[in-house]
């Protein structure tokens, strides 16, 4: 951590700072210029708040050097994490699929779009049956019972699976599902964050719409603060100027995550594009910038999806999708080897 | 609603469609030209799914001329809310500053800023018990106790107070509280929304850092929905490409948000921009602007604050803010005359 | 285009704009609800100015259905289009890499470059003379010097030279030059891409930092209007608030783009990350999501390089990043056979 | 600047980067900690490129801690500038408005809308004969006869005109204009920077739409450096993902610029917002964010506008913003006095 002082600021107050970034066991490093005078602290900074510093009438700015998390962090655990969950595994060289509809909306269509993915090669199935809604009118999921058909669906199918916890007082409805996902809206939901750093479940987090890559790995610290170190990352696309597409999926996110982190980082083309036709594409390219793995909505009807029908696949299209996917995990072995 | 449809659109689907938007209420007019076909729905298209209707592979596009609430919407309610807390009204030509420390830090603290606030002529005291940090490792509020510190501050100064909610397992303490604030992070934690609108008191709720006006609204339609219509809007800044400030406020937020709802809007310059010296300008540009109230952070030592203490202003400052900003009220309100 | 009125537009001033519109030989087909009133006004729109409706009082808001441009339209070209430059063509299947320093600094530079990228399979040879800084005291460019230089590297090599144009007051030093940039700051200099669409020269045209992607067709139309049809769009990444990487690359452009243009479209990745580590990952993930091509930064020594060194690869790098890219665009090839 | 070294950072190219950076005269103040060395360079870095040290292999991040601009800064010409145009002057306390038509269409429509101006009491008159214009098939402007028209009106109403400056290829034809205006897509046009750095008219420059106060200042040092120090800054809305307004008015813009700059600031309230009733409330609180000047489109028939109709004023409505105006002016100076 620098910091750099205003012109003329008081030996006084300095002196005054200089005892108090002492007695949290940190070194200082003085450099006095004709007109700047900088600091840096040698030590253990990841608990020091800038806000804190930059407070100071006599501090002109503070710039952090080293990252503010620990647990998440490349630098510490240089080996990748492997997630793994009842056998499947995700990072570290393992690559997975996590498919389903977008709502849990019947008996019917979970089992039908279950059985199907889970015939063309996806390792999780997903489902929601809490769902985050712009509109208090649109469809809200169907709740327990929602998590009741996705429970059966994955006895039919035997893929573990992946859905949405959107409060904590939802959160012993959650005790048989194999992975917790965080939704992007709720990545800040710090008390959420909290319970389910408590957990043993893995944890799927999303990154937020607005969301810088150290702010993700911030919310995934918290996760893993709190004892629970299965996290998988997520990109899902970013809020941008542009509006032809939904979201700006930033793929370039896999391989700075990767440098930064030990976690898995996997991509959701579907909710980055809204638009079912482009999910084949950016697919493609999420595997070849390296990402652990990839979520995408199937639905057996996508006309009639109660909830993003214009992103979902058929079955048929991700029959094809994962024939497709699956070679280019293979040719990205293949060229790295 | 308007439905753009492919080139070649079948009859036969066509018409299944056309049979469902009927099944609504809805009215249709078709409009065929050489390469396009257009429908326009007519009828309360308010709760009618965009996506359900994009989904469709005979559809091309599908754009909202209604806006999708109806609660907040000053077509329907043309005249200005007034939010009344116990005498102390907001909107509809009253004017109200909020203004207290970020966070609770001490008893001494908190009635020393109280006490000054209220003499300086604030109409309500603030001040956060639970606080959403980036960092697992910042300190996060003094929770009950803090809660408690500050209802005791409320009876010394003798101002109604506002402070953040940032769960739902947290509301029971929340019952002597007299505006209940829904922090930028959680203005999408849908779950949230539906509990604090099922309570009587009022509700501030912060524009999320990239959420549109729209979603803005959208969000004051679930907390109205559920029977709570004591909604005061806050503009505190999006994110966007710029760093010199924290975030961007965007004050043109106020007189667009305005004419789309008969809520009362303030604007929060301490969050917007981070740095203590602007928010007198951005806060009196608000006042400007039209806004219908202030929130101010105010700190008894800023150099000390255990949160955000770059923005506080001391309780001189904000004592010389409180004349300036009483002054162009004033000078608005004959402008207007 | 889709106009809606506001409620109670008088029949006079209805009357009036149904007389103008006719009278630029479209036809109106009107929708008429209990509270909205809609026009669609079918025939050609393209060359109607949306500002000139919704200037009307009696106009609440314009939508356009069909696309501002013609001559960049997939709807009127269905067939992709082929930029041959001397036997070289890039599109329709044609897959190219451009590489070079990002300025051109010396001859021995430029050879010793332009042999080992030409070694390695590159397509074209770039290098900057004039070169757009954000510091008027960063170095410049070479200038005419430096297309000299570039243009005895080109017969040293035997590659097709691409060059950044800046300013139309230079146009007459380009004619040599095989294909002209234009850059992402100029992509909205509208007197420069007047000027190109005069000349026969092929044009890369560079997406703007914070243009979206209609933005970027409407440039592309300003040249194709003038006459060159002989246009390359380029995505080098957006502005957004994410700071890791220097832009945002958009992948999705890439799709997007191609099933709203006939023209080739090719991802500059040593712009958009400004790491050279990134470089690999995301020209691997670029043709994947099906670019026509790359242009990558190449220098011999990159720690010495005047301009954009982080991002450059090595002539070393370039060879293994060829052979890949080379592997990957056969791996695509067979995807979709 | 700061350079932070990666971990074990080799001495031998230590030592060669040392020798290298003191030969440009600066001094460096080295601090090592465990993990982390860093390396404080003091002395004139303005004209250091950072990229040119962060392309080393052993660096891992480059600070800058002075800013890159000299002539644009306050630090060195800590007192206001004043740019006076034949006794007309702006800032340092002195406050214009400059208005008009966005583009010039007729003598009439200038005539008539230069007395009205002047009239109301606006300083400039404004109106654009080369217009940039996204489509191709827009009115691109009259061009020279514009030019003439407008100098025309100049005459007949006696105020200084501020016109726009698309090319280099046509400054010939401004030698009577009396503020060259920079549009903000040519922010970065530095070839046209560098061109009117060479004249002696003061030049209007408007911040680009996705461009940082500090790239606006750095455009500004282009034409200081060249010799031309009349520049007046001009916010006038940056991109962002809100659409409800065409682009989101910056106004926390104008204290921070004041901050870090000499320069008169002056906010176009009417291209930011796109809408005509949103021109007063925000030219109010631009006034009041301590604003130099305004900048206001007002036609003598906005509804039959070739350009920009929906977001200019009639006369009327310029007649009364301005009487708000002057007593917003003079009510701010009351306060600060």
């Amino acid at each position: 951590m620098i910091i750099i002082f205003k012109e003329n600021a008081p030996e006084k107050e300095l002196g005054a700072l200089r005892e108090e970034i002492k007695s949290l066991g940190l070194e200082i490093h003085e450099s006095v210029g004709e007109k700047t005078r900088l600091w840096g602290l040698v030590g253990d900074t990841s608990r020091v708040d800038m806000d804190w510093l930059s407070a100071r009438q006599i501090v002109d700015e503070v710039k952090r050097v080293q990252e503010p998390y620990k647990k998440a962090n490349r630098k510490f655990h240089p080996k990748d994490t492997v997630v793994d969950i009842h056998g499947k595994k995700i990072g570290g060289g393992h690559f997975q699929v996590i498919a389903g509809p977008c709502s849990i909306e019947s008996e019917e269509q979970m089992n039908s779009v279950a059985k199907s993915v889970a015939k063309s090669g996806a390792g999780f199935l997903r489902g929601g049956a809490f769902k985050p809604r712009t509109s208090p009118y649109a469809f809200q999921g169907l709740h327990n019972e929602g998590l009741k058909l996705l429970l059966e669906a994955k006895k039919a199918c035997g893929l573990p699976v992946v859905t949405e916890l959107m409060s904590v007082q939802h959160i012993d409805l959650f005790q048989n599902v194999d992975v917790i996902q965080i939704g992007a809206r709720n990545m800040q939901n710090f008390e959420l964050l909290k319970e389910v750093g408590k957990l043993k479940t893995p944890v799927l987090l999303k990154r937020g719409l607005a969301n810088t890559l150290e702010e993700l790995l911030m919310s995934a610290e918290y996760i893993m603060a709190g004892g629970n170190e299965n996290v998988i990352l997520c990109e899902r696309g970013i809020r941008t100027f542009e509006t032809s597409t939904r979201n700006t999926l930033d793929l370039s996110a896999i391989p700075m995550l990767k440098s930064k982190t030990h976690l898995p980082v996997i991509v959701d083309p579907s909710h980055a594009c809204g638009i079912r036709w482009m999910v084949e594409p950016m697919a493609l390219a999420a595997v070849a910038a390296g990402a652990d793995g990839l979520m995408i909505e199937v639905h057996n009807d996508p006309e009639k999806a109660l909830c993003d029908g214009p992103q979902s696949l058929t079955p048929e299209m991700f029959e094809q999708l994962m024939g497709k996917v699956q070679s280019m995990v293979q040719f990205m072995k293949n060229l790295s080897a």
